[in-house]
């Protein structure tokens, strides 16, 4: 296990060479992240698929529960149940639009990891870097426990358990816990942890940052330990329902799913779940005891438990959704947590948005207007009014507007319609509106998929890397 | 599926322009051969070990169930659950005598398998031909059922199920059923079914017919259909029983084996077996109910049931036994059946050989004395004194000597020594004589070993080929 252990040294120094600017030490909290026996054990996966024509490269890496597919590229890295899929690459002759520019691809696309750790870390990859579509890369950094990569290019970074950045290319940065950013282009700078930070240059601003006191209760990072909280609490409670998926090669099927709907055989789905047409319910997602509506979704590391969706609602990666009761067009952004309990439920009305990393832990029955936006912290109906705004008047505002702990300025309509814009993206590539000839996405692409299975070296001075790996169509 | 067909007719022509002398259809045999939804479903699987550093490469071909090990190239070509390793490669470096000849590897070798067909096939790589010692070559070859390729480069030939070609290198050749050859080359031959030919040019020739009207009732091959008779519905009744190691992706271990022994996570092992220190239990072997004595063997293929193997008996490839008691030292040849029933046992005394191929089918219990030499067809204690000879008896012969079908010439000395020398050569590779320091063998160094699954595109043009994988350390 030398190899592995140099590798893991390498890796931290590189991204504390980058990280020298802002002065951050990534070691404390890496040393103790890597669990060594389970690096060996756990088997990574590629999906080959005629949609997704494989282009698959692996050295020096252990990639220890990863799901790839697509095109991905991993060297000198250290992966550890890290969700990375290739399934939204952009084509070569495709015209990628950013900003007025239209850039057509001269290769396709292809996902870059490079001396980096990721530990249980989504990778999603509709990339926005207008300056080298044909590669999305993530180099140098460090990314803890579920944090998201978005869409994100990122170098030189650390990434706390639970942040997200979506839609930015980050250059040595250190990202806190429970950090939620979207922010096109950030270098050199230290977001602090609660932080909810959307930025389009120019248009509007929305900020937010969760009280560091209450925060710590759902998720705390200290170095040389491991995250700590609710959160972590909540997903290792149900660590042991994926241990079946992974060890059954051909599982029994979850009985009768309509033909336009996706069930990842990487998922769990435990007792009472219905699920209605074009439904997709990504690898490592969570469903219990609920209602999946036509053209709802759980993304990657969602939970649906006790609940009832009731159709074209999003689960982005992460969300966790407990006793509650959406309307149609519901989404519910990244790693938010929503929990209510048996005696009373969370109700959330129809075309409604929660903001990513919004956590609702009631205390009380609490019921959210249709069409509000949501942020924050809630655990009564009280805290709704701090923590929301209809979609309308948010809409209307056109200069600065504060709201509790929230601060928004610049133009309401730009920021409403970026949402729903992006929320029918997702709808759409999702093939929530498939009508059984057009408008196909994942949850008709994912059916039909081989996963192939790869291990690392299991004893020697390379025990836990994995052989070099090439996959080509 | 279009490719994959393709691919066959491809396979057939290239098999066929090779067999135009003699002149051979191949045709008609395989067509019905391939299980095309089987191709699709099953995965096949390659081991990650540090003695047998990786080098894989498979390029439009379908390796369904297949086992790699070590250095394996396969390109167009179609693999259906057929055993094949690589642990028995030559290494760069080393010196392969052969004949006086002392040839050093200029590189390490490499099993090629290319334009072939090989159905439930066992490739076994201890090759020994001195022509080109770094390659292992299977070109333009239909191998069908539960044939072993032992040691033997082939070129344009097709293999009768059941058969065995061993240390041959054999050109443009039809080997019949239940075929067993060892004659270091062969070429443009046709070999009819049920022949046991072993020749040692210049040193002895040992040659035995099973009778035609009682072989086909264990086993016969008709253009157009599958394999039919005894041997076929014995490892098709057992099927089964092998579903489950390939569904369950971490199996529950069988109890404790002494740390000297090793039990493939490939083998399947029913209730009320007992395994002794140095044993080795190959993938696809079958054991039930029987005790493997202090370095016995039961290589791939084989099923032993309800048997005792007291100590160093070896069982080929492919070899059955059945409510049989060997003493110590026994050697079972490659395919033999052996079968006593629940009233009347098969008892084989130490250090008998029985050759390959042989059929001991009982009708009563039958007892063989120690340092036999036994072959051809038994059903009763009176067949045994046509169809065996003591060892010592044989080693006298020096000219030519006939007993029953069977008919030998040269020296019997050499004979005797030969099968000697093998055996205590598959002793010492399989670990049999391993002390807890010294003499290592497969026993010992399989123990510890990943396994890569892989599998085919599932839809599509595609769908039954597998991507171009490549791996390398």
């Amino acid at each position: 296990m030398e190899q592995l252990q140099e590798l893991l040294e390498r890796i931290i120094q590189r991204v504390n060479i980058n990280l020298r600017e802002p002065l951050f030490d990534a070691a404390p909290y890496i040393e103790g992240l890597v669990p060594w026996e389970q690096m060996v054990k756990f088997y990574a996966f590629y999906g080959i698929a005629p949609q997704y024509p494989p282009n698959f490269y692996f050295s020096r890496s252990n990639l220890a529960g990863s799901y790839f597919l697509g095109k991905c590229h991993v060297s000198d890295s250290i992966l550890y149940k890290s969700d990375i899929r290739g399934d939204e690459l952009k084509r070569k002759g495709d015209i990628f639009h950013y900003e007025g520019f239209a850039v057509p691809l001269h290769e396709d696309e292809t996902i870059h990891i490079k001396n980096s750790c990721l530990v249980k870390t989504l990778v999603h990859n509709n990339s926005h870097d207008p300056e080298h579509p044909e590669e999305f890369t993530i180099y140098n950094t460090v990314s803890t426990h579920y944090a998201n990569i978005h869409g994100s290019d990122v170098e030189g970074c650390f990434l706390g358990p639970f942040s997200t950045v979506d839609l930015t290319t980050l250059h040595d940065c250190v990202i806190g816990e429970f950090v939620y950013l979207q922010k096109k282009e950030l270098a050199h700078h230290q977001v602090p942890a609660g932080t909810i930070w959307i930025s389009a240059a120019g248009a509007f601003d929305f900020h937010y940052r969760h009280d560091p006191e209450i925060l710590q209760n759902y998720i705390r990072f200290e170095p040389g330990g491991m995250p700590k909280g609710i959160f972590m609490d909540f997903v290792e409670d149900r660590k042991e329902d994926f241990q079946r998926i992974f060890d059954a090669f051909n599982l029994e099927s979850f009985g009768v799913i309509p033909d336009s709907a996706s069930l990842s055989r990487y998922a769990v789905v435990k007792p009472k779940v219905r699920i209605k047409e074009n439904v997709l319910i990504s690898q490592r997602a969570y469903v219990k005891n609920s209602y999946m509506g036509k053209g709802a979704n759980a993304q990657e590391n969602c939970f649906i438990i006790d609940s009832h969706l009731s159709g074209y609602d999003v689960t982005a990666h992460g969300a966790k959704i407990i006793h509650a009761h959406l309307g149609e067009n519901v989404f519910v952004g990244f790693n938010s947590f929503l929990r209510g309990a048996d005696g009373f439920q969370l109700k959330i009305g129809e075309n409604s948005i929660i903001m990513p990393h919004t956590i609702i832990d009631l205390a009380e029955a609490v019921t959210i207007a249709p069409s509000s936006v949501v942020w924050g912290f809630i655990r009564n109906q009280d805290d709704v009014d701090q923590n929301s705004i209809p979609l309308a008047e948010i809409a209307a505002i056109d200069g600065e507007f504060t709201r509790g702990r929230m601060h928004f300025k610049g133009s309401g309509k730009n920021f409403a319609d970026a949402f729903r814009h992006r929320i029918e993206h997702i709808l759409e590539a999702n093939g929530a509106y498939f009508d059984g000839r057009e408008k196909m996405g994942h949850a008709q692409q994912s059916q039909i998929i081989s996963y192939n299975i790869i291990q690392p070296y299991p004893e020697g001075a390379n025990k836990g890397l994995y052989p070099t790996i090439e996959i080509l169509p």
